[in-house]
């Protein structure tokens, strides 16, 4: 097993990455004395897969079990669900010190992270995320959210859970789709900030790919490792520090809005968001075009697309124009000058923003 | 004017005090530079008497305004409303630095607060309560509250406003019932930890239920000052040392809730829950009966109930038992060892609690 921590002050709280870390929860779990009711937010496939194994770790340490199940899709990040969830929070656990499991994806850990934030001014939550994605990226950090017909993410706070399991032998169940889109937010960490940890992917990626338990945990480590060094420094997202983990996520927003959230999943279009990242700084001379190649060498090495299919390109125009990013009428893009070495540039000419866009239509 | 300052490290904030202060909005904003869109949640009679006012203050400082109107009672206090603020914040100042503005009583603040706190994890909030209630309590602290079907105030975060703005002079046109509601309040105050400021209650009250400005303003800031003292050493009630402030409001929440909202105000159930908290300490010995004759009678010489009257006994005990503070099959609560000395008490016998509340039906 290993050990991340986020220190974070008062708000401090572990990762631990391994496999078969499930069963251990209760233990972990009483450790930190969270509570003694655990209000656990996943969905039927998953509990059916995990329930048990998390249950009986939980209930052998006198800890409760109380289950709410929601959708698959990102229709459960809504503020009805939310209230339906607190509704059962209130008739299942009212008399204990509750605390809330988010078992699951992205989808699940916004929306269950927010429940926490807001159920009686918060209560203690834990992340259990099941896919690789969110074991890299969205169980980290504190960022919760709910969607609103006009938007997605409109609704959220910055509220940090006080656990994280990573257990990698949930990420041995999941389709490939979901291990490409897992595999694009690891490769972003690495072109980022960590040129040696990309050299790792370029040899490794055929064991991650066939979910190697050994290497899967040494990549989910680095990556919370990164993230953890991100987050502690720029915690709410104030100094500008965190910028820089929405590489490749400025235009992935937008073809996933202009997708409809169907046509590709979140992986997928950050892939997208990235090769159009990278051909803005060619473009704008900033980056090597030896680099260039070789991280969309790597992408495509892991499956993901890199030439948009079924999107339109003025639908993605417009939705990049409406983003939440795009505020006070200046634009902001994470850059690269290299692998390894990101940087935050304003004012990106939107005639090169088009050009690279169709460039990948 | 009169300033006092919050401080709360990152979080620290100013109150101003006085009358027409209300007039100075735009100019204390752009003094801290909180953005250039101004969305004003308030209800339609407080936009009629004050709108054009804070309006022109606030275009004069290049501020753009925009107005979110809300329904006067508990019932805006819902999900629904603060999805339909969102929106409205999205239509009318998408591409500009907005901040909130919660212009009215307890109810809106608490609304507006929530919104600011959630929408995009958070834009800043201000301040400008309207009711003597909200200038003495609610507008300090940073708590802000929805409610569900299933309770009240089961929703909600800790999220510190910018700037609070407590104009006197709105205190003028308020009704008789609610300068009571807010002198049972502030009697709490002085109950729990001043007994200079008591005294000065005793002999200066009449001042206050006539509305005069002078006398409004220093007890306004001596409420602000023993409230701000108190949140500065314990921001998220994790210290129990806010506790304190709950004086009187175990028993009163259980009387609002059991009279469904409508028999009795806020205030009106707050200032029954002090008597009935002083009857807990006088039976427990714990307070001198001398003490406890000099809180009633300045509770019944500023116009509070101090006899329960039309709500039923056996509403009150259930509505307490079920109340949020009875966590764990504890009680707690806040007595009196004389006036200016708060203490926090567990396990008050059931039947202790009962025989008071009796007593006062």
């Amino acid at each position: 097993m290993r050990t991340i921590r986020v220190h974070l002050g008062k708000r401090s709280y572990p990762i631990y990455i391994g496999s078969r870390l499930l069963g251990q929860t209760g233990r972990i779990v009483r450790s930190l004395s969270l509570g003694d009711c655990a209000y656990i937010v996943t969905n039927a496939r998953i509990k059916r897969r995990y329930g048990r194994a998390l249950a009986t770790s939980l209930q052998r340490s006198k800890v409760t079990v109380a289950w709410a199940l929601v959708g698959d899709t990102e229709q459960s990040k809504s503020l009805a669900q939310a209230a339906r969830l607190i509704t059962g929070i209130l008739k299942n656990c009212r008399s204990r010190r509750v605390f809330i499991v988010a078992l699951g994806g992205g989808v699940i850990g916004d929306l269950a992270g927010f429940v926490a934030a807001v159920y009686k001014r918060g209560v203690p939550y834990i992340q259990i995320p099941t896919t690789l994605l969110a074991q890299v990226d969205s169980s980290i950090g504190g960022k919760t959210a709910l969607d609103l017909p006009v938007g997605k993410n409109l609704i959220g706070v910055f509220y940090q859970p006080r656990l994280v399991i990573c257990d990698t032998n949930a990420i041995t169940s999941l389709p490939l789709r979901q291990i490409i889109a897992g595999m694009a937010e690891i490769i972003k960490y690495a072109v980022i900030c960590d040129p040696i940890f990309f050299k790792f992917l370029e040899k490794k990626y055929p064991q991650i790919l066939a979910k190697d338990q050994g290497t899967l945990a040494q990549v989910v480590s680095r990556c919370a490792s990164i993230k953890a060094r991100i987050v502690e420094r720029d915690e709410q997202e104030t100094r500008g520090l965190r910028t820089i983990l929405n590489f490749g996520h400025t235009l992935g927003h937008a073809i996933e809005t202009a997708g409809g959230y169907r046509r590709l999943n979140h992986g997928e279009a950050v892939a997208l968001g990235m090769v159009m990242a990278v051909d803005i700084g060619v473009r704008l001379r900033m980056m090597p075009k030896g680099e260039a190649i070789r991280i969309e060498r790597l992408l495509k090495s892991c499956g993901a697309t890199v030439q948009m299919r079924g999107v339109s390109l003025s639908k993605v125009l417009r939705a990049y124009v409406h983003d939440k990013k795009f505020v006070g009428r200046k634009n902001k893009f994470v850059l690269l000058r290299g692998i390894g070495k990101a940087v935050v540039r304003e004012n990106i000419p939107l005639g090169l923003i088009a050009d690279v866009v169709r460039g990948r239509s």
